[in-house]
């Protein structure tokens, strides 16, 4: 039965000013998310949604999507990447990145690569954790606004971070420069099972998570790499599964040096994350997850131990916003000059 | 630790053209998401959120609107409604609106109410089901913007219809208008657990209803006169809690009048939905809750059973938002002369 | 690491005066409750578990019931079925039962199937629904131990009902045998999301099912013939999945002869279930999913409006127990003259 | 509607030779799995389960345990305890238990407590965390029975351990005092709703903790004074929930002494659990909570990094069960001379 969305978008602009983006892995639980984004983002034109799987040429892909965005899902095709977009999102496994990312560079497009491809820098780790990536074209950078804005905004290939990296680094990253962490941290990480991906699996079926937890990937998870290269420390970080759709909530357990004063993490935050529109501090009151489900913003809490001198960090953030899709749009307004809020509040 | 919000909003228009609006009962869940949709709605300027409970005064009585909301949560106060307010939003218990609406119409403030204090016009059927509401003040109208716009336009005191109504009359008005049904419908909801309200009870308590499921209210709940009422038919309502946070989900029998065809039920809502921005109808695709979650689209997918003249229709929003702050907002957009989306989409 | 068991268990009896049982299908989630009441079922002694799947020969198949059966998954197989078992269960596909059951029968085992493969007598219909299954073999019983019990002492193929078919049967049943209801009933069915097999596909993917409620196989359901054959008339059935692991509430609408008293419809189940451990009556008081979930029970309950003549009945079983391996574990106790709690209480 | 009880218990046994046993807080979530178990223990008599809430006197007090046990639930009567119990269980509030038990020990009834409020030796910290607890009786011991079963033998009052105490003791332990650990270790515990108590507040609503996931009382939890005490070292403990109704996974981190080997780390569980039939170790297979929902085991699983020296645990219990009314039971049956698995396997 044929339904036509009745009246123009109320968002639109003329279309000629805008910047043309296109989405290879629009089906995907990320790829679902940047449709959603970016087709009422006010800057930019959605001109191709591309899936590499069976969805692709089907009656009603994204049926929550109707009416938000109505275009039809094609199969991956380079040639009209390079033709009709200006700015290309990569939400793909990472062998299919790793192959990808760099001929759309070449051909002149600017990259947005949400999988792990390009993310790490040392070829050997790189070796080890994604080995279908043998280099890193230059003008690669890894990223999010909060931390590196200026590298960002000249970027060719922006390597979007993990989902755990991120709620780990904007947590631990402002304490460990302000030189107050002594010892490694543990980071015990709780996220809901889109973080799994969409691909059925006996991890992904509802009755194996329903009224469960599970640990996985212990000393083994590649998040890990990326988390100590942008540390400098090494860290022990153990990913779980908690039975609901999206979000994480990491506990972080560190150290402080001797002497430490509340004020002084008080402080370091405060500095950090000045200027960050998406990072909300909440310093005693911890975060829930429900606080940023849907959102693109990570919450950050503490609490201080300071006769024994612990430091416990609570971080949060909805994994396929913040951890994927929305910190990538953050990253397209830093490249594009634009409030980093556009589109996302 | 103080946290301020480092930008002005990216919406910011001048607030000197804006509408006023102000809620009373901005705690409770549908509160929250007035507060939510209004702070970034481009046409109006949220004055005043009040609550009558304990959050009022309260440190950080939304933490999930922080950036999107900072104001305070005050306590309810007539004459700061009417001082601050164009159309004042209340989403109370019925016998608070019962005695605030009628206040606020007589000084000036136009009101969309959220409860069910205004919605049953017959005295006797108001009496047994609404008992606090003695009266309809002059100008009381209700409807959702989908069914009634033109009156809706002009309304003093708009009473926005129920969650459980909502899914069923948008699915069933359409077919009793083309006189297409034969005998009553049977209608079984589902509905997510916000539904119960945020009072802490047994009925609320996380363990009665994770893994479990209840029908409550049977051939007692008040909502079945609104349905009655509007439908001009008898119905059977049975209304359940599902283990989920949002959204409901209306599975309904009807009767066909020998003959009917798919076409003529197509048609039928085709016409009926033409120019309804948030219906969206999809045949014999059945939709499901979690396409409409977080958003204020109600979708109605159908099939018919040709040999035996039965029809089962599914009607699916989400309580919080089409079944309760989505549509307010909704029909403020039609009182104030707006594109019915500002804001929601 | 090897663990071991240190304790023979506690409620050992002498092996040699125990009925030998083995099961076909032991990996799926119905296969794992038979195993799991079998090993501890006083009466029997559980000399195989084979599986068709990936699972045989898996170091821990089963890690939830380790220290209850430590025995071995092994491959399907036929020869070791009969050499080893008096009493077959079959948790297979309807294809696999379809083929295997006539084989053991010939053999000389005896046969309890959970699959749907015999449970329709019309050939038409059969082979409609079940098109594996060419014919029933001699000595087929369809049944559960509350509907006929005597038919079911000498089955040499019991055919186990399906799970959604259970809880409507068990309450509509009675009112149809006592003559009280007029015209057809709705049944609206709500499964947790194990009903729907442990094969990982979409539907059964976690982010498909949390938040969110879906209808299925609208009109299309073959435990509606199911059903309408042991009732003798026509329903409407409509199953849904609601986002928990183990549990069926059906709600079922009714239209009672003109005339039929709330004592009645109480009468007609106290007599049907006078002496039926596993079905408590609740009156008005409605059943939730949690009150039999993990056991064996069905739990009725109903409400009348005497002036319409309708009733609402609500029936819940946990669908893998009461609904499967529960009622077959039933079933075994009455082919072998014990109580019929043996093993299940 | 009067339903009854068709049969005689399958279980029962001559009474007169049973151990009578009562429970005080017969309702809240702990002391109706209490009721389930012991109305089928083989060894005892349910002589009365008493509660001081609204619940005593109510028609239906357990559904659930409909069948299982169709005693009165009536309100909480010393003098009766006193006269109708040799063995008392209480599965009250802190203060109730701290008032009762003394009195109960006196009058010659042997106590189970499953409340903290006889688990500090410490008086200093007792008055901190326990306050209305003044001394322990003559004859307190607090265990459970992998740790310390002949004491547990003579106890006069037995208190049980904390749900939280009993995963992270049963997995820390043995490393302990095989003298492989160095420093403390970080436990992150992630709970089921139901731990948090049946009261209903906002923590336990539902619609707080669907699709959410919270830490609460970090650095002030008194489970971590009762670990800290079995374990002689400090610990850092953070609890938090989860969205799933029974369970409780703790990721242990530790710090193991250098050179430690995987083989020790197995032999120090493998001997400390030789004769726990609920101790169930999974090597690297790590555990999940599923695995032991409604159980009384607890499964213990790890992964060693020899490089870095350090462990990770995972433990898992059902809190209802081995936290609370299982190991209660557990303690019973070793306090009565039995196998340990009576009534619990």
């Amino acid at each position: 039965m044929p339904v036509t969305a009745p009246q123009s978008s109320p968002a639109g602009a003329a279309s000629s000013t805008r910047t043309r983006v296109a989405i290879a892995g629009a089906t995907g639980y990320a790829g679902q998310e940047l449709v959603r984004i970016l087709a009422r983002h006010p800057a930019v034109t959605l001109t191709a949604a591309m899936s590499s799987g069976a969805a692709a040429g089907a009656a009603r892909p994204l049926p929550a999507l109707a009416r938000i965005w109505d275009g039809e899902v094609v199969p991956l095709d380079v040639d009209r990447l390079v033709a009709d977009a200006d700015i290309v999102f990569l939400a793909l496994p990472e062998a299919a990145s790793a192959e990808l990312a760099p001929k759309l560079v070449e051909r002149g497009c600017r990259v947005i690569d949400l999988s792990g491809a390009f993310r790490i820098r040392d070829t050997a780790a790189r070796a080890k954790w994604y080995p279908a990536t043998t280099a890193l074209p230059a003008g690669t950078v890894y990223g999010f606004s909060e931390r590196n804005r200026d590298e960002i905004r000249s970027a060719k290939l922006l390597s979007n971070p993990g989902c755990y990296p991120t709620a780990a680094l904007l947590a631990l990253a402002p304490l460990a420069e302000a030189g107050l962490l002594a010892g490694n941290a543990v980071i015990d990480a709780k996220s809901g099972v889109s973080g799994a991906g969409k691909a059925a699996t006996e991890r992904t079926h509802f009755s194996e998570n329903h009224g469960s937890v599970a640990a996985y990937a212990v000393f083994q998870h590649r998040h890990t790499a990326e988390i100590e290269q942008e540390l400098g420390s090494s860290v022990t970080f153990v990913p779980h599964l908690v039975p609901l759709d999206r979000g994480i909530l990491e506990t972080i357990y560190g150290t402080l040096k001797p002497g430490t004063t509340e004020q002084q993490v008080a402080d370091a935050f405060t500095a950090a994350y000045a200027d960050a529109p998406f990072v909300r501090l909440t310093g005693g009151a911890l975060p829930e997850i429900k606080h940023v489900a849907h959102t693109n913003f990570c919450d950050i809490g503490w609490k201080v131990d300071t006769e024994r001198n612990r430091i416990v960090l609570v971080s949060i953030i909805d994994n396929l916003l913040k951890g994927a899709a929305g910190s990538a749009v953050q990253n397209l307004n830093v490249m594009l000059g634009l409030d980093e809020r556009t589109g996302l509040l």
